[in-house]
């Protein structure tokens, strides 16, 4: 584990965006995207995705030059075409339009097509925090979870991620897998060889497993509440309307033809879509209710669940988002630690495209 | 049990309704929002519930000539006063306005305050469906479910639906609770005497229990999950986002304050808003995407996953909404089967009101 500052681990990846082709402005908003995930502590999302990328790069399934553009509108929709390029890139500025619509109208919704991995679904839901906006931002992603009663991967992990303004507390800011458990978490186990609790995941025939290596051999995350009996056709419910509104109702993929983020896997030869989807809303705080009377009440909602009794005085209940910004406080003054393996990736990229680490 | 056809029952309701002082509009909506919920085969939201409402309306806590007014509103947003209606009325009317936006501006966003109980979220949601829209409908509810990690009551059972059109296919009509369980199950096992999955309920230290009559007996319903390494955290998450937009966007009631909707129990004397709230939407899908591409691409999406390799062939994936819309056939032309406890309550309705059963 090495510690390495915020600017340093942004510059690089910023100066990398760059030299694959990157408008400065384009590489400068995906760095964001990824270090805040670092920040956050969702290190799965952050530079440890670089290398992903960079292999997408190399694939030529990623656009450095991707000219964005609205394909069609209406005073609180748009239809935005990624243009093949990085997520990273393509959701802040569906985000932007969502909120400058939601300005004009009351909300902006808008659906991008066309795209590739967008980073943590949280950073583009809070961009609508500074504009007194509640945020909404989800998509879909490559098949890796088996709908209740079935043996195949159809669907992503498909994070829906939800930003609410409040007054004096810190926002409500919920970013959430809609799996029992995030592949994240099941890889941190296959790396210290442990079990799986049971409802994470299923084998290759559909038996449940605790094998952490299960969905590398062919088994399948399972949906929120992980068996039908603890309501895994709701978690399979909630990945599919992720799915619908970012896949079908953008016109880029859905189910199992979302094409891989991997680079060694191919997509699929008979797409039904373009690139992956992703889907954001905006709503004006003060659209429904004065913004000020909005933002105490929040405040109250926020103080009453936190000092809800607790079970045991040592775990409290947890406001969404309140670890996340503690750890990003944290790591901005004491800087994101990296795991080794992380560090060798980034040594790797370092050399291969002669950008200083 | 006894059988009886949906125009019996639906005139019964309707002419309580009335008797009670409802204009017979708003009786003949309240009746179809009721009776939809028992020919869906949710049969714990229909007309097993009228005697709930009345026992309200006798309380004085339900005003049965309710003037549904908009307090607030922009091109694609409005906030209603529900005047202490049924949530039966309010929810229609809200309903239809976010439909009536969505056609002038792409999407309608409604929040309703002031309000009671709305019956099945499905049903408003499926109001989008004939629009070509997609609809989404949600209320908060009173306090039965504990969030992770706490021993206190303070979010209801909170449910989310939502509805989307298809072209050959039956629409895709969710409609869930954001708990493992709904409380109506709880109640069927409690019938029965027999206990519950672990993961539905905890007692009233929070302990994990199976009793089903954990949550009459001071114990807590659970968010979808069940426990902290199941996910509990994301239907914690979920519940709290329905109780965020319908009650604290609105001005309702929201968390442990939403009035109880049993008449035995009295509000908190000390509310945060008025009554309880809803949110609903509808998107138009052709301001995404043209109506017949977003249809046919949804026929595909609902074909795929209906035909995902099962575990056993006995169980097939369920596409959400399919065995509901079954029911509905069925039970239209068969009748609607009810148990003798909820005729018992019919029958006492019938002669306390002096209508015709």
């Amino acid at each position: 584990m090495t510690t390495y500052s915020y600017d340093r681990l942004h510059q690089f990846a910023l100066n990398l965006f760059i030299k694959i082709g990157c408008s400065r402005n384009q590489a400068i908003e995906a760095a964001n995207v990824l270090l805040s995930a670092d920040l956050r502590g969702v290190d799965s999302h952050g530079v440890a995705r670089l290398m992903g990328y960079l292999q997408l790069y190399e694939k030529k399934r990623i656009n450095t030059k991707p000219k964005l553009s609205v394909i069609h509108e209406t005073p609180s929709t748009a239809l935005v075409d990624g243009d093949a390029g990085i997520g990273l890139v393509s959701g802040p500025y569906a985000m932007r339009l969502a909120i400058a619509k939601a300005k004009n109208v009351g909300t902006g919704w808008v659906a991008v097509k066309n795209s590739n991995h967008y980073g943590i679904a949280g950073y583009h839901a809070m961009m609508a925090l500074k504009e007194d906006c509640i945020g909404i931002s989800m998509t879909n992603a490559s098949p890796l979870v088996a709908p209740t009663f079935a043996k195949e991967r159809l669907l992503g992990t498909n994070p829906i991620s939800i930003a609410i303004p409040a007054g004096e507390e810190p926002p409500f800011v919920a970013d959430m897998a809609t799996t029992t458990a995030a592949n994240g978490k099941l890889e941190i186990l296959q790396r210290k060889n442990e079990s799986a609790p049971l409802g994470w995941l299923q084998d290759k025939e559909g038996r449940p497993t605790q094998a952490a290596r299960g969905v590398v051999e062919g088994g399948a995350l399972l949906p929120l509440g992980g068996d039908r009996d603890h309501g895994s056709h709701k978690g399979f419910i909630l990945g599919s309307v992720v799915d619908i509104l970012s896949g079908v109702l953008s016109g880029a993929n859905y189910g199992p033809w979302v094409p891989p983020f991997v680079s060694f896997l191919n997509p699929d030869p008979n797409p039904v879509g373009k690139g992956i989807g992703h889907f954001f809303g905006a709503l004006r705080v003060d659209a429904f209710r004065p913004e000020l009377e909005f933002k105490n009440h929040m405040d109250i909602w926020i103080q009453r669940f936190k000092n809800a009794k607790p079970i045991n005085e040592t775990n409290k209940v947890i406001i969404p988002g309140e670890p996340e910004s503690k750890m990003e406080h944290m790591r901005r003054k004491k800087g994101i630690p990296l795991i080794d393996n992380v560090v060798k990736d980034l040594q790797l990229l370092s050399e291969q495209y002669q950008v200083k680490f």
